[in-house]
C-alpha cells in the first residue's frame, strides 16, 4: 500500500552536521519492490567507542544477541555498522546465525578488523529465512564505495519500513574552541513501546568519549527519550539505539571534562528529538499526545500510569476523533492498578480543568474540552495526589490508519 | 451512531428457563434518543443467596463500592438488583454516593427490606454527573410493575450500551427428579480485558445454594470465563459478575450434594458461554479467536503470554486483514517477558504448523497459512517450551469498526 507522509511530520529532513571519522555507503539488495535503498554500511576508519540499549523481548532478533556480544567482547569498541531494512533476521534461527556469521566473515576479510568490532541491525517482517548470502554477497561492492562525503537524508532513508518520513537530528556544540557534532538517525512507527522504544536508532559524534562514556549516555538518555515513547503498546524484536563516538575532534582530557556536560545536553537533545519524531510517525497517527502523571508514589508508578493511559485503545481512538471522551482517561488510571487518590484527582488537557475532586470538574465546558483534543499536538496532565513523583510520556492516536497499515503490511 | 448487529452473533436469542423466585421490571428513565429500556429491577420476593465478583480497577464506580459494601455487610444475601445503563456513575463521588443513597431510601421504603440486601450495577459514560432521584423517582412505579411473568430478552436488552446484540445463556439440570434452572445475562463489548472481563453479567438459578457457595461458584467459573477474555486490554470501572440463587426449587441436603457439581457445571457453562458471547461481540469483530498457550512454566505465564497475543494492536489488526503474519505472534511472544525457549517455540494456526524450532516450519506454505486465518473462527496455539502448564484466552481482531464505534461512543 501507499504510504501518505504522516500529518506530523516535520516540513522537510533538517541540515545535519557531518560528523568527523566515518565512512558511509548504502545499497539496494532488492528487498522492496522498487529500488530503494536497504542497506546502510557505516565504517569508522579510525575505530570508534560504542554503548548500545537493546529490545528486553525473549524472541529477539539473531543480530540483537549478536550486537550483545560484540558489545561485551569488544569491550565497546567499534569499526562498522551494517544495517538492512525489510527482513528483521528475527525468528529465523541457524539460518539467521548463517546469514549472520557470513557478513562478518565477508567484514574481517575486507576490514582485517575483529568481527566483534563489527555491529549488526535488520529491522522488517518476523520469521522469514534469510539467505547466508544476503549481505556478504555485496559487501565487497559496497565496501568499494565507502565515503566520508555523504549525506545524512540518503543514510536515514536506507532503514526505513511502514516509516513515512526519514527521520534524523542534529546539534553542535563548542568545546575548548573546537566544533564536535552529534548527528542521529532513527526508523520506527508501529511496534513502538517501552521498554524500549521499538526501533532502531544510531547517533553518531566526533567527541572523544570512552566505551564507558558511551554506554552510560545510551542508557541515561534512552531512560529519558526512547524509554517514555509508546505507538501501539508492542515491543519489537529488534529493538536497538547505539551511540558511536569516533573521536574525530581531538580534546584533551580536560577540555573534555569542562565540555561532557554540553556534549551529554547535545546527544540527549538528539535523543529526544528523534524519539518524538517516532511518535509523530507512529502508524496513522494525526496527533501527537503528551501525557503527564504527577502527584504519583514514585517514578515507576508514575510512568505506569502515564504509559495505561497512552496504550489504551479507547483513549487513543477517543482522541482520534477530537472527543474529549476524559472519562476513558479515568478508566486508564484505574486499570494501572497503580496507588491512586481517586477522589482527589484532577485531570487537565492542554490548558482546561476537566476534572478534579474525584469528579467532573465545576467550570466543566464541553466545548471548551473539545476545544483542547481538537489540535495535532494534546497535553494531558493528571495528577494522581498520592505523593510527589511525575513521568511524562509521548504517544499518538489511534485511527483507521493504523489498522490499515497493519492489516497490509506485508501486501 | 447506528450499530450494525455484530456477524459473529449467534442467530437469534436463546430461549432460557424460567428461575423460580424472581420478579422483573424494566423501565426507560431516557439515558438513550430513543425510549429504549435503561433500567432493570430485580425483585427476589423470598430473598436470595449472591456471589459477586468486581472490578480491580482504582477508579471504579460508585456502584461498585456499595455491592461490596452491601455483599460483605448482607453476608451474601439478596433481595434485588437494580441496574442502570447510559451512565456509569464512575468519577462522579457525592453525586454518585447521593443518587445510591436515594435509590436506596427509595428501595427500603418499598421492600421494608435493609438496603445491603439490594445490589446496584451502572454502565455506560464515565464522568457525568448524576442527579439523585435519577433512579428513586421512578423506582415506586416500577416497582408496581415487578412481576414474576418476564422475559429475558427484554432484560437482556434493558442494560445494553454499544452491544449489538442482547446476551443470554440458559441450561436446566435435573435434581432429585426436580428442574433447577441456571438463566445469566450479560452486556459488555469494549473495555473488555482481564482482570476481570470487563462488563455486567448477572446469573440467577433457582436451586437452594448458599451465599459461600455462591461466592465459590462465582469465583470458579469468573477466573475460568469471564477472567480469561479480552478485547481490547482496557478494564472498565464497572464490571461485575454476580451469581444469585433464588431456592425457588427446594432439594434436601442430601439431594443438593448429590447434584452439586451438575449444577455447578451447568452455571459454569453459562459463564462461560455468556463470556463468548461478550467476544463476539467486541467493538468492531469481525473474527473470534481462540489463543492457547501451552508448555509454559505456570498457569500465570501461559496467561500472561497468551494475553499478551491477545491484546497486540498488531497481531489483531493482521488478523483482521486475514494477513497470517505469525512473525507478530512471535514478536507478542517475546514482548511478555515471560520465560520461553525462542528456539524451541512452534505455532499453529488452526491445524497449520507455521513455525518450529524457532523458526519458520519447513512445510510452510503462505496459502495455506492464510487459509487459516481467513474464516470467522481462528484458533492460534503456541508451545513456548518451557514447561508443562497451559490457558486459553479469547479475543477479537481489531478492525476499522472498533476506531470508528470508539471515536463517536458519546455522538
Amino acid at each position: 500500500m501507499k504510504l501518505t507522509r504522516s500529518p506530523l511530520a516535520p516540513e522537510s529532513f533538517p541540515e545535519l552536521p557531518h560528523v568527523k571519522g566515518m565512512q558511509v555507503a548504502t545499497h539496494s539488495l532488492g528487498m522492496y519492490k522498487t529500488s530503494r535503498d536497504d542497506l546502510m554500511v557505516v565504517r569508522f576508519p579510525h575505530g570508534a567507542s560504542c554503548g548500545g540499549a537493546f529490545t528486553r523481548s525473549l524472541t529477539r532478533s539473531c543480530d540483537i544477541d549478536w550486537c550483545r556480544e560484540a558489545l561485551e567482547a569488544s569491550e565497546g569498541k567499534a569499526q562498522a555498522l551494517i544495517v538492512n531494512a525489510g527482513n528483521s533476521n528475527a525468528f529465523t534461527f541457524e539460518k539467521g546465525i548463517a546469514k549472520n556469521n557470513a557478513t562478518l566473515d565477508s567484514y574481517e576479510q575486507l576490514s582485517g578488523a575483529p568481527r566483534h568490532e563489527c555491529y549488526l541491525g535488520a529491522t522488517g517482517v518476523v520469521g522469514v529465512p534469510v539467505t547466508p548470502g544476503l549481505i556478504a554477497d555485496v559487501l565487497p561492492d559496497v565496501w568499494e564505495r565507502l565515503s566520508s562525503d555523504f549525506d545524512w537524508l540518503t543514510l536515514a532513508s536506507s532503514f526505513m519500513t511502514t516509516d513515512t518520513f526519514p527521520k534524523g537530528a542534529g546539534r553542535t556544540v563548542k568545546v575548548g574552541g573546537k566544533t564536535i557534532s552529534v548527528a542521529g538517525i532513527a526508523k520506527g512507527s508501529g511496534m513502538i513501546a517501552p521498554n524500549m522504544a521499538t526501533m532502531l536508532a544510531y547517533i553518531f559524534t566526533d567527541a572523544p568519549l570512552t566505551p564507558q562514556n558511551c554506554q552510560w549516555l545510551t542508557n541515561q538518555h534512552t531512560n529519558a527519550s526512547f524509554n517514555n515513547i509508546t505507538v501501539d503498546g508492542d515491543t519489537s524484536t529488534s529493538d536497538t539505539v547505539q551511540l558511536f563516538a569516533t573521536g574525530g575532534v581531538e580534546l584533551t582530557e580536560d577540555e573534555l571534562d569542562a565540555g561532557f556536560d554540553d556534549i551529554s545536553a547535545a546527544i540527549g537533545e538528539v535523543f529526544m528529538d528523534l524519539a518524538h519524531q517516532i511518535v509523530r510517525d507512529g502508524e496513522g497517527a494525526s496527533k501527537f499526545i503528551e501525557i503527564e502523571v504527577k502527584g504519583a508514589l514514585n517514578d515507576g508508578s508514575a510512568k505506569t500510569i502515564a504509559c495505561s493511559i497512552a496504550n489504551s485503545p479507547l483513549v487513543k481512538t477517543a482522541l482520534a476523533a477530537s472527543d474529549a471522551n476524559w472519562g476513558r482517561i479515568v478508566m486508564a488510571v484505574g486499570k494501572s492498578l497503580e496507588p491512586v487518590n481517586r477522589d482527589h484527582m484532577t485531570i487537565h488537557i492542554g490548558d482546561v480543568l476537566v476534572a478534579e475532586s474525584g469528579q467532573r470538574a465545576a467550570s466543566y465546558d464541553e466545548a471548551e474540552a473539545t476545544r483542547a483534543v481538537s489540535g495535532q499536538e494534546i497535553r494531558i496532565v493528571v495528577d494522581v495526589a498520592v505523593g510527589g513523583s511525575s513521568a511524562t510520556v509521548w504517544t499518538c492516536d489511534l485511527t483507521h490508519g493504523y489498522v490499515e497499515i497493519n492489516g497490509a503490511y506485508r501486501t
